[in-house]
């Protein structure tokens, strides 16, 4: 597998992107956006788990059953959340849209809303946004997608690897958003992937939602799940390799690319959340269950002492033992050992259960790098977990006192 | 029931207390408090659930047990948390030290700590504050009691009531502490709790941990759970009314005042929550269970977005519908009402599930008071509850950023 240079959504040949203004957002800011697979796709979708759905959402669980997913369409400012019926019927208008423009039927289109909850779209907007949007499609149109998706973030998020199956070169891109309303409990966030890969339905179903477990919901900006959060895999399967219909070798090579993919971008995305100064990754070791594992992770990275005192560079880690303490987490405080790692070097900082800091000023050094990264070792058994987050900062509370302003 | 002006721990008859400096803490600040009953008494506690507990938690789960408990020693500024075999000696030690000077037996005693985690007591200190603690117990030191077991509080959280069984008067009074490592979900805060009613030590056990379940552990500043929360409740006797033994009107009489105190000293927990400047109450009204009311109400209160927006004084209600969604419990957004209201007036903010406000203006003057009741009507079923907490601000990330320093 290698990492492709400045990959975005349209690296994987016959994906064609773009992003415009449409005047959903002020000062010309891209706000919408189209991704469209020239050829015939399948696609594969996980939604929010949140019980009030956006609207795209509800649309988006009827339409991912179609066998043909060809485009979607994604606007920025308002979410299309809790604005009831009429709701419902504009992200529908969406996808009728979409699809009359690209001469497909409503079913094969997906639509996808972020921003504000409870405004209702001005479709006029969207609607000229949708017919500029299909006016604008490219080759190259994947920066300026990546671009339109944004709300909150400070830069976008695109990666792409690629790797051999049956002796082809398979393709692998993707764009996403993070930033505010991002926690690991059960949904995910905005991410959307193109692929040439040949793999049925099925196949692509399961790779996604696996893969969506140790990326997408291992990231905590804010303890809040979304409403509209939403990953989307598309597979046009033109890189021709015999198609993948089950857990064999190829699948695993697949899935490992995948992987790859969804943790770099979950990187991106806790390291851009709100305010954020710092990209926290907090390893969990041998845990007794893999259900430990996660929920150790993340109760530590979603703890706002412990990213309060990340943000001041505080090597308070009473608050990391008492975030593991109330994870819900089988543990035995007295077995466990942290270490904090990063550039500039390594610290022991507990010992089982108890202080074991020696240098004050090497902790404090390593916590003054923009990457930080705690090793928790619960040493209770063999099951490890991985979580990603971001300091606790004046910044989240400006953005979030005063969003609206 | 009255409500008792200035009343501390010290109000009811034969209760003692004292607040001393010992050199814990900096600048003179109290920093050791003293509670004795001179006469035999019956306590009451529960502790923390979090997995991770403190040292003096472990002493008073085995203390709880004995017939008579009679005095209690609480040290601010370090937690006594993740401190070993030593953490819990040293626990032992300040309970056989209070015995001693008070002319008890150890296991008559409780302790409790309360500061920064994973730092040993300095024991010499420790040791001398008692001697003082002591010498110093007076029948109005409630006051100075009350005063030496905060942190990192800005006002003092006394509280008490009067009320009549058998037509004997009966005092309660309590005091308190909150400020950070405040959240719902499991354990409580500090709250120390004083009366001369005559009832059984089973009875009383009973009555105090059902009203925690409606006050302190329906608040939230910050949604981590300490290591050391406990709420304690001694019972002299003294007030010569019949020996409360069952479920009675009486038990009944006694528990109405119990929750009135506990939700007073819960709101001010909630207000002093660190860095807070609102004081956020969230009444969740026709939830189809309990559970579902309760969980409604504190995912509300836990939000670190909702508590952003209240800081902003933005009617950001889009965030308490989310918040809703991923509560767990079994909503309708679709059938959700919310209200705002206080001092200045009351607002329709969501009807059914969608916007409703009629006037920014008048919802924005509601939100800039200090005190916001936000209610909501899941029309689901009849179970009630209620939550308090307070917004998040650039305080609370100053103060947790740089605690130590």
């Amino acid at each position: 597998m290698k990492i492709l240079d400045n990959a975005t959504i349209t690296t994987v040949p016959f994906f064609k992107a773009s992003g415009v203004h449409c005047g959903l957002r002020k000062k010309n800011k891209k706000d919408l956006c189209v991704i469209y697979s020239e050829k015939k796709a399948i696609a594969a979708a996980v939604f929010t788990r949140n019980n009030v759905k956006a609207a795209p959402i509800y649309v988006n669980m009827e339409h991912i059953n179609n066998k043909n997913t060809q485009a979607i369409v994604i606007s920025s400012a308002y979410a299309n959340t809790c604005t009831g019926a009429k709701g419902i019927e504009n992200a529908f208008e969406m996808t009728e849209a979409l699809a009359k423009a690209l001469n497909l039927k409503p079913q094969e289109v997906l639509v996808s809303s972020t921003g504000r909850i409870g405004i209702q779209l001005p479709m006029d907007k969207v609607l000229y946004g949708i017919e500029l949007g299909v006016n604008e499609l490219s080759y190259d149109g994947g920066e300026d997608a990546s671009d339109a998706i944004l709300t909150t973030d400070t830069f976008t998020k695109t990666f792409g690897v690629e790797f051999e199956i049956d002796e082809k070169k398979v393709k692998l891109c993707a764009i996403a958003k993070g930033s505010g309303m991002v926690h690991p409990n059960m949904g995910t966030i905005l991410s959307f992937m193109s692929t040439d890969l040949n793999i049925s339905k099925e196949m692509l179903t399961k790779a996604l939602r696996d893969s969506t477990e140790i990326s997408y919901n291992m990231i905590s900006v804010d303890g809040d799940t979304s409403t509209n959060d939403m990953a989307v895999i598309f597979a046009n399967g033109v890189a021709g390799n015999k198609l993948i219909d089950s857990e064999d070798e190829n699948y695993l090579k697949f899935k490992e690319a995948l992987d790859f993919l969804n943790i770099q971008l979950s990187k991106m995305i806790a390291k851009d959340g709100e305010g954020a100064t710092k990209l926290i990754e907090v390893d969990v070791l041998n845990a007794k269950t893999l259900d430990d594992a996660r929920r150790s992770a993340k109760a530590v990275i979603n703890s706002s002492l412990v990213k309060s005192a990340f943000f001041g560079s505080d090597a308070n880690w009473g608050r990391i033992m008492c975030s593991l303490g109330y994870s819900g987490a089988e543990i035995n405080p007295y077995n466990i050992d942290i270490h904090f790692k990063n550039s500039y070097g390594e610290a022991e900082i507990v010992k089982a259960g108890i202080d074991a800091i020696v240098s004050a000023e090497v902790v404090e050094n390593i916590l003054k790098q923009e990457h930080i990264n705690i090793v928790i070792d619960l040493k209770d058994g063999e099951y490890n977990a991985t979580a990603w987050g971001c300091d606790l900062t004046y910044d989240y509370v400006r953005i979030n006192g005063y969003y609206r302003t």
